[in-house]
């Protein structure tokens, strides 16, 4: 297969962008990342959302974006895999050009839930979940993680508190991010007086939801003849599932589809934990933070909240996360959030990120989470 | 890239199968395409669904069905593309495969519409045209179709009666296929006298919804060792969209989507329309057939009506066209409905199409048309 790198970038802030609509959004991404790509035109276009058909009545994305962009007549379809969508709209234009099929992609993740006209958002978000055996029985996704949440402090004998460093750590990131939904700072004594959501996850442990839109242009590598930008290129692909009830896993506590995901973006690559930079995680829920580090191998089994204890995932540390916020504070557009993960991974690897840079980012990671741990999809970039 | 052979097909009935879930129907589609490849396992899964999210409260259909086929730990995600999700999702399997990330594929398409929760399937099918600008004012999908066809009638010059053809002959071949909707013939008088749904188009211009699953299971054919099976091969794929809004065409009575992409197909190929043994169409409408005959290059521009009314498109004509009865008595459970022109293309191919048999089909077109000709997917296959 032919070697894909990472052309041209673009997003939009999260927020409550009721003044937009759908196709504002990924139509501002899109452009922004053709923008900065610096050519005019792409193959294919892959839309990454989870629930415009019923929040925003309108399917068929990828000839409504695409026509919206100008890119009339060009293939677009739309990929939905509930959270991970994004991911897995980003790994199909990845590998429809690193195939030949196509030279070019453009990957747009898009999420409008602010202002829905069924205005049932927990119920949106429920169909990511089984809808005979989690939904219909009246448990929501927070509630899933609750009760995953729940067990994972009673097995191995960590308390609330141990989970605050991953918000605070996110908190503070986005402070530096401009497109973040928050810009507030976050103290562990703010974090134990929340308000709790479903025992234990508190509204510190749950990502706000929000409108927004980011996008990747991607070309094959021997396809570029000229650019000013710091290239970068995807070393690492890898696509897992799980049952999708949560009752239906071996070890509710453990992410078989991250660590097979993981495996195999790290054997395309040729690398292993230690050579991974930064880190973009799904870090939708704390305890989906915790089961994340330590299914990728950052962590041992049951051990994730000590990397937030000791400091390990600050900006500072041996494995940064949430570099622009997370989805804890960057914000959780749904089916857009994997495209930002990317976003900001590429930010990073091209010296782009600010004062949210880390030093030395030479090769990062992202990855992205559908349902309660039910499809998983992780990329690998480097600098070339 | 390498050459993709389809080892397997399976499908269920199309009818109001209240009785069974959504995963029930995939997963009986799917399991006949396994068994019938005589394999064990595949290594992706691709369902092409359109609307599971709201009419029957359940996303993530990647998860929800590879845990049901027992394909855990395998990638898996679902492709939406209105009408053409199914020929989109083979589209992705089938360059995932060639690409050689993967070894083999499992393409489902699913759609189960006659039990929704919401009960307004006609709302549902409208969010694959412009919400803003077609739905939101009313315009249904059959009377964005009665506009276009309407025009046509006006500007060649045809009569209603001319189009009588194309679902006689549907009708006709649906009765010797035990997985169509329908099993009744069609005589002219039928046609002349059924009721008018929006003027020019009768119950007998439009296809039913329905519910129903079909499943092909593709592989690299360098990675076939033995096989008992007549095996065929895809031989080109073409995608190409088009504005979402028929205002927003060029012009109403020409697909150049379907123009795009059956060139691209042709390309790939290296064939041309006189090639073609037979063509599963997307005769979703009467009008939609004519049109997509003309861009297809199998009638002139505004000539469609003349092979239904010369008999060009019966099993014994020029072109064969919905040879197992089309969407039209076949039936069109929508996101489904690509899988099926694939499923019938190949049963033509290995000579298991029973009465349907149309003699010495060595090639094959299916062609899969999203919204009111906004997305248009193009496959040819032959025998080996």
């Amino acid at each position: 297969m032919r070697k894909v790198v990472v052309l041209g970038i673009g997003a939009t802030s999260i927020n409550e962008h009721w003044q937009f609509s759908l196709r504002e959004l990924a139509g501002e991404a899109g452009l922004a990342a053709i923008t900065d790509a610096g050519i005019s035109s792409v193959d294919s276009v892959f839309i990454g959302n989870m629930m415009s058909g019923s929040a925003n009545h309108q399917q068929q994305l990828g000839s409504y974006i695409g026509d919206w962009l100008g890119l009339k007549y060009k293939e677009a379809v739309r990929i939905e895999a509930a959270c991970s969508s994004s991911a897995a709209a980003f790994r199909a234009a990845l590998i429809a050009v690193a195939s030949g099929e196509v030279d070019s992609a453009l990957a747009i993740g898009v999420e409008k839930m602010t202002d829905s006209p069924s205005g049932e958002i927990t119920a949106e978000l429920a169909t990511a979940s089984d809808a005979d055996w989690e939904a219909d029985q009246g448990v929501s996704f927070v509630a899933l993680n609750a009760l995953v949440m729940q067990r994972y402090l009673h097995e191995y004998s960590w308390k609330h508190d141990d989970f605050a460093g991953f918000s605070i750590n996110a908190h503070n990131n986005a402070m530096h991010n401009p497109l973040a939904r928050f810009h507030s700072t976050l103290t562990l004594e703010t974090y134990r007086k929340a308000h709790v959501v479903a025992d234990p996850i508190n509204i510190f442990d749950a990502s706000p939801m929000g409108d927004g839109a980011a996008a990747i242009l991607i070309v094959a590598e021997d396809a570029i003849h000229s650019t000013t930008k710091r290239l970068v290129r995807v070393l690492g692909s890898g696509a897992a599932t799980d049952s999708i009830a949560v009752h239906g896993r071996k070890d509710p506590l453990w992410l078989s589809a991250a660590e097979k995901s993981v495996k195999q973006a790290f054997a395309q690559a040729g690398l292993e934990p230690k050579d991974i930079n930064l880190f973009e995680y799904h870090d939708a829920f704390t305890i989906m933070a915790a089961l994340s580090l330590e299914a990728c191998g950052f962590a041992e089994r049951g051990q994730g909240p000590r990397l937030a204890l000791d400091g390990d995932i600050l900006p500072s540390g041996r494995i940064p996360v949430a570099t622009r916020g997370g989805l804890k504070a960057r914000g959780h557009p749904v089916g857009a959030t994997g495209m930002y993960q990317i976003f900001e991974v590429i930010q990073q690897l091209r010296g782009e990120a600010g004062l949210n840079q880390i030093e030395n980012a030479r090769i990062g990671m992202s990855q992205n989470i559908g349902g309660s741990g039910s499809n998983i999809i992780t990329h690998i970039f480097g600098q070339i």
